[in-house]
């Protein structure tokens, strides 16, 4: 996900200095034009913006505060664009440590699979100070094909994206189901998921799903389960705090939860098995 | 619904005999052509095909079997086409009695809100012997965008209809849960709306239910949530039958009771609000 | 079950005739002294009281008004003791064909396993017309250690018992969630199973069913899932028809779903698996 | 619940310091023979155990290692015995301060209200060191009717107190969803309250919150909703890192946020209502 974006960055121009844990993934990077870094305060050195994409709020805590992270590093006035799914707490507080650094962080998280980043067509959702988010735009326009703000909680944009990965999961639960019971009463699944995503639901969304769920082959993994989970926790968590019931989300979680436990090796969308499995099927 | 039918298949030039219970209903009909009828059998007479849109199962099968019934009074040869949303073996059954008489029934359930129908925009689903759902075709064309065929089975097009309104109900309490938990971290519930319905829920269906879950203003009432909580039932009664956990319509149906339980006069979407209010709104 | 029920009405000094479908299973009866009958409406010829436990509304349905039923042989002013776990309104629809008849129908359905029915240590619930419920008393002393008066409505017992059903699978399932959680946090199930039920849940219930979750070991088949499915499915029913929101009841019925539908044979307990299944245990 | 506590370990003979926050709280101890102390450390000077008693993880945590926090002045080899509902990882944690110290806590949570806690009848769970756990023995034995061991973990017997209040909840919700059935069906709520506390339910955790919810009168307020609600957060926290789906647990989270969330002031119990008002009583 963050090569693609990176390659899109690359492709507008900008200078791009880019850290993997796993040094072998610069690699086609660094034959585009950037410059690899060993650690990520090496990444920041003089750098105007920084863009972070990571697997969770601990990794992004790491990148930002633990050793050799970027924070300390970063010049004054630079600014973060935090792109990872975290909790929106996560992206508070490190905007907070930014602000006593004197630098700033704009939750930018982006919606889309790797394809469609690599495409510069993601969705991007940006919260966090006013004139950073300003300064920043450009760039991330770069990215997608819209940018939406909204307004000036560093949090606020990780609710978004949090909502956004429910609602994909109750979108794929919905056609589990309907498509389960279709088959049991004597239907074709294919059938009934070309009639819905010709029709109703005629989106990228759930032609993209469904279909995994209507063949019931839930490969390549764009997102693992684990992955899946931990954000749908971290819905649940903001559901706690804010005193939201949310059933739909406990479902999703629960489902994504026994896809884990059992070890599945499939995209988080196989999380639509407990339903079919769950039918006898 | 009905209505708006009828005016599409007199604009398409055929001869019309209309009969509703409420007489009244007939008149604007009648000005456009139609002729009138007294009673079910009586509208019936000298028909190839009979179009029957009625609010549950007791009311087509009284349409049909009760007393100045249609079936009785129907020509050998002739074609039923059952719009109505109604459990798989009601249309089932009725096809099994026309078998008997020498009719033929085809399930045609729509979808599609009235104004839809007045577009001639609604999509059709379409299952029942073979011939006579041929037969059918060109007058089902009249009525809508789009008609996809099940099959031999008079029951299957009625169980995609079912799984239709539950997917649509799924998207609604989807939203109800996301845009609940944005308000209530402090977002802007409209913006949040305007975001998923431009981006990844770029759909008529997501914009137009959306907008009452955003506004929480659920009028005008296009369906009834005593309406569409029937129709969840039936999607129960029909998981249950074939051992499908559904446990999104379970919620769905809970939800609508309530609603229904405390009398509220809003369209049946409105029960998104169980979440807002559960949640201190 | 009815074959203990009836060793204790000849302990008690009844006289009794006993018909099943499959007669040998009379036989230990008849050694006691019961006579034999070789259709229902044998009988119940010249009887004052007739019992019936049968395993669903169909076959009681069948029992009394089917080819040789019952019904049309009994005695003017006989009484029917109907003690099956049936839908409301069947036991009311039968005690309108008895009262049509010149009998009356007393729900009188059972709580208990076939161990407690043996002991005569039953609960039973009554209802149905009143000086028919007294007269019957006596009788049901004979066959547990308490009766209950739920008024006139023939209806009403069946409610109750129905309401015991869903209150002891929702014990069930709190168990399996528990000692799961509690065996996965590194406790041992059987210890945790044996405070509970040695502390705040110490009665027969948790104690007997709990041993099954503990050891997660359903055997023997005491009642199989389909069967209490089928009870499940009749609360659901019950729900519905009164519009009260039921979660716990819709989460019993599709764990005994699932069970049914993978061809499980344990008790119906055994839909406790459906959670430490989906913990990955 | 603490000063309960106090008293029958003054009555069994022991010496005691108390601390509240609330100064005025430990009045009635200081009559009955207490010393009493103006901070945790202060109240820890010289003693060889010490029970803490306190609303949530961070009031314990705060206690322990705060201002004038116990932990820094309890005596080597002293023993703690950590008697409030907290998550296990907290008292994990700070048995490993202690540890650290020289000191050791052992896990003791009490199962009761507070005239249970009077009566020196509650139940415990005890996990921690061994021989800590032996040496407190006696001391816990005054406290109650029974004292069970769950080994060496110090977060064992936290997770055996969470699963009993969802247990609890559990019971509770059970009876709401049966006894709202039985009332709109047109049975006496009371009746079926009384008829299953005498039979299959007859039990003080029944009788008690049964009351509750059969007369739909939540009060007086044995435990706030806000204070069951955080339980519930614990049982839906561990469930989450173990991976184990609680279905039951979710809906009990759900009900008693919406409790909290509309500010009623309510036993916990009272969280029926959201099954009683779903039903449109």
């Amino acid at each position: 996900m963050g090569e693609a974006m990176a390659e899109n960055l690359l492709k507008a121009g900008h200078r791009l200095t880019v850290y993997n844990r796993t040094v072998s993934k610069a690699a086609s990077l660094k034959k585009l034009g950037a410059s690899v870094a060993t650690t990520p305060a090496e990444a920041v050195a003089g750098a105007a913006f920084v863009f972070t994409m990571v697997t969770d709020d601990a990794a992004l805590e790491e990148l930002c505060l633990g050793p050799d992270g970027l924070l300390p590093a970063l010049p004054a006035g630079a600014i973060h664009a935090s792109c990872s799914t975290v909790a929106p707490d996560t992206n508070r507080r490190l905007a907070e440590a930014h602000s006593r650094h004197g630098s700033t962080l704009v939750a930018t998280p982006v919606f889309g699979k790797p394809d469609v980043a690599a495409a510069a067509k993601l969705w991007l959702a940006a919260s966090g100070e006013d004139s950073a988010r300003r300064k920043l735009r450009p760039l991330l326009n770069a990215l997608g094909q819209g940018v939406y703000d909204f307004g000036d909680d560093p949090g606020a944009a990780s609710t978004v994206k949090l909502c956004g990965n429910f609602m994909l999961g109750a979108a794929i639960e919905a056609m589990a189901e309907a498509f389960t019971l279709a088959q049991k009463s004597g239907l074709d699944r294919q059938q009934v998921y070309e009639f819905f995503t010709s029709t109703l639901f005629n989106t990228p969304i759930y032609k993209g799903y469904g279909k995994l769920v209507a063949e019931r082959h839930y490969q390549p993994v764009g997102a693992a389960p684990a992955i899946i989970r931990k954000d749908m926790r971290l819905v649940l968590d903001e559901s706690r705090t804010h005193l939201v019931p949310m059933p739909f989300a406990n479902i999703l979680h629960d489902h994504l939860s026994t896809t884990v436990a059992k070890g599945e090796k499939v995209d988080w969308a196989g999380f639509a098995e407990r339903i079919t499995d769950g039918a006898g099927l």
